[in-house]
């Protein structure tokens, strides 16, 4: 499969390529921390314990509508996932590469 | 386009969209801020003025490798595109709800 993404992604010409990434991203389901939580089955002691703070601090974080980089990365992380950070232009879309290491 | 792409995605099952959307993920461009500025055609003394700090500011937040998500918000806005806040998942990409409104 990654060879066949491979040759695919080697037939489309650049503005092909991010054609497909602006269409697929329009596809992708959004949803707050909360509800994502719920999604994988996970509990709110269960993310505190893969974090090791208090249950509180999980809701707390779950109500933030700002917060930093590697506070949201930590989260993600604890139900398995990676963050990914993306600037959305008209011309086209770029992941931000700063954040990788945090 | 809008309408092409709409029946497309009618087509495929949710499995096949998120296959379509992981692809696309990795077709996409990485870059750290600074690069992604340059690629913009944008001096550190037109963010400056943009975003109405000096323009050590900005070079500061370039370097910068943890900040809070209004000032990465801020920044991308500033360079005229919207940030995208995203988890992957072995399962599947979702998109963070909760800093829409920053």
């Amino acid at each position: 499969m990654a060879k066949n993404f491979n040759t695919l992604k080697a037939l489309l010409t650049p503005e092909a390529q991010e054609k497909v990434a602006q269409m697929a991203e329009q596809m992708l389901q959004e949803m707050p921390l909360l509800e994502l939580r719920q999604a994988r089955g996970l509990s709110q002691k269960m993310m505190a314990d893969a974090l090791n703070i208090q249950q509180p601090a999980v809701a707390k974080i779950e109500k933030r509508t700002d917060m930093y980089l590697s506070t949201l990365r930590n989260h993600i992380q604890a139900m398995g996932g990676e963050l990914e950070i993306v600037a959305r232009f008209p011309e086209g879309s770029v992941k931000i590469q700063n954040f990788s290491d945090l």
